[in-house]
């Protein structure tokens, strides 16, 4: 199913009237496995808020496709978008669980948790950079909650605006061929620092990405001291641009241990694991049953990735410095597992090399089965 | 006058209310300094925020005593408080310009800027930290507007419990002798941080500080590209134990260049003025006028200060590492200059000394003139 059912032909969205995302197909995809994965546990149906829900379409297929969704505040500023969501609902009936709502997101937001109507998982998905959204959400979420996070604003989480990216993001980021990892772990990092601000306490969920999108899924506890230990979980990616070693530090140091070069710091970012294998335990098994099939890939590649480093080798990067021809991904992450190494495809680049092995090491392997 | 004539000794507020902050009295009087000099290029009276108001002893100074005050938009979750503000505003005879709200701080906040009737000052000034507080002011500023923040976790901004600085603050503190400016620094830098988020570019216009609250008053003009240059505004203050070292640096460099030691680095922080010449020459221009003299000293102070660099020397610190009788700052600060560099008593710190020379050059002026 592309799209709610009767939500596109006959009905509602009108390109005119409101912004639909076509592309955003897969990331619903994910929406439904991930909901249903967080309200496994939870005995009674779980309360959801879509601040900028646009024409409802994520909205309307949590209420449809998730096994517990329970009430769902959907909220667009622009009533139009509100309109067509609400007759969506209707064609869909599910409009009996629904609310709609058309106010600026801060406001609607600030309603839920200033009236204490908060709930079980807030969306933020906004056109561009959801940083002036996560406050707002995270005081709307309920202890325990989970919140969910898009940014489109790719270029500037990959580093092509370093300043913009420090502004939004809180931290540097680095250009760099696996900016795509970094940049999840700055948008992750600043969606946990705006939750230790209050005390609220995360544990990452779970992580994808492609060109056009980031997005991240994290849980958070109130509790100050768990709080505290979490900043423990904050530090930096170190690259030396001279010698290609990378390494994680929980400070920005200067010099590359390798070969005495100027190391780049990233960050502040999350430095440990972008996904809880428990949690991705169940969102595949959730796949398994539904028409998801296709997910297994990239949600067996993330359990994979648990306790490895926070950054990758792209290994067309390095066989082109060594002018040898291509490489298969899980051949040289089987090499690297022969001799003792801890490796894996990465999940967000099927040709990124996630291992605890040095360059030397991936370069040592590639030379040695250099046909 | 204490407080407000009237709000005291006949009405309101009783204690066991309400709370009413007796130390208040110096912060409120410079408040009411600054919204002056804030608002004399105004031909228009300007509008005013007080969201966590108390029994509005701030509110009604600023009615009463502030040549331009309109609007004043005045809030406290606690409806109990509210009756006592809006009594005291009737026996003040304000009562007609001032509006009671009793809501959770940050939905009335999101109430100001979701339906517009954004404002052209917006204060916090909370009991602890104010950082869950600024994002929502933000929001309700209008462009160019004022926002004026207190901090009392002063220990926290002090270094006591680094974890919960770099929680609350964005950033890492330094417990020195010089923690109150680097506190300050952080501070701003907090607010400074949220509004560039916004694309809000801010301009610091003052900042003072004792034992118990931290205070800095800075506005804001929606500007993305000066958003971007003014995060080069943001930087650390690099500290060395052994030696005594301390220098700002655009990044936490490792090794002190003195002695070679470990640098300590405190940030990022704003690193350049926290006062603005133009805005300090009015606020002593209104503090000649009314009975606000004593206050000149500290305007002087800070006037000194614009121009030097992020931090200070204490100089019984000093001088007890030199096992040398106490000097005094303004014979230091002249001595200084006589030779040449920049120097200046700190406007936080009687005993404290800014200036652009080296740890060492204060020292042999200290020796050369030991009694």
């Amino acid at each position: 199913m592309l799209v709610p059912k009767g939500c596109l032909g006959k009905g509602p969205p009108d390109g005119k009237l409101a912004f639909f995302n076509w592309r955003g197909k897969v990331v619903r995809d994910f929406t439904v496995l991930a909901y249903d994965a967080y309200s496994e546990a939870f005995p009674e149906p779980f309360s959801f808020a879509d601040p900028l829900a646009g024409v409802g379409a994520r909205s309307i297929r949590v209420a449809l496709e998730c096994k517990k969704s329970g009430h769902l505040f959907v909220n667009d500023v622009n009533p139009l978008a509100m309109e067509a969501a609400r007759l969506a609902s209707q064609r869909n009936g599910v409009h009996g669980k629904m609310s709609f709502h058309a106010e600026e997101a801060g406001l609607f937001l600030a309603e839920l948790s200033g009236r204490r109507e908060r709930v079980d998982i807030v969306d933020i998905d906004p056109f561009g950079t959801p940083a002036p959204y996560v406050e707002p959400a995270l005081r709307a979420l309920k202890d325990g909650g989970l919140l969910s996070v898009t940014a489109t604003d790719t270029a500037i989480l990959c580093g092509i605006h370093p300043q913009v990216a420090f502004r939004k993001y809180l931290g540097v980021p680095l250009r760099s061929e696996y900016c795509v990892e970094v940049g999840l772990r700055l948008l992750l990092a600043m969606v946990v620092r705006k939750g230790l601000a209050f005390d609220m306490a995360p544990r990452p969920l779970f992580a994808h990405a492609d060109q056009h999108y980031m997005r991240v899924y994290c849980s958070f506890e109130l509790s100050a001291s768990k709080a505290n230990l979490a900043v423990g979980h904050l530090g930096y990616v170190l690259h030396c641009f001279k010698c290609g070693h990378r390494e994680a530090s929980p400070s920005a140091k200067e010099r590359c241990g390798r070969c005495g070069g100027t190391m780049q710091a990233a960050g502040p970012l999350w430095t440990s694991d972008l996904h809880d294998s428990y949690f991705l335990k169940r969102m595949s098994a959730s796949a398994r049953e539904g028409p998801f099939l296709r997910f297994l890939t990239i949600l067996d590649r993330a359990s994979s990735e648990v306790g490895l480093p926070p950054y990758f080798f792209k290994l067309p990067k390095l066989t082109a410095a060594l002018k040898s021809p291509g490489h298969s991904p899980s051949k040289v992450v089987e090499e690297l597992s022969k001799i003792g190494y801890r490796a894996a495809v990465s999940s967000v680049d099927p040709q990124g090399i996630k291992t605890d092995a040095s360059i030397e090491e991936i370069i040592a392997i590639l030379k040695a089965s250099n046909p």
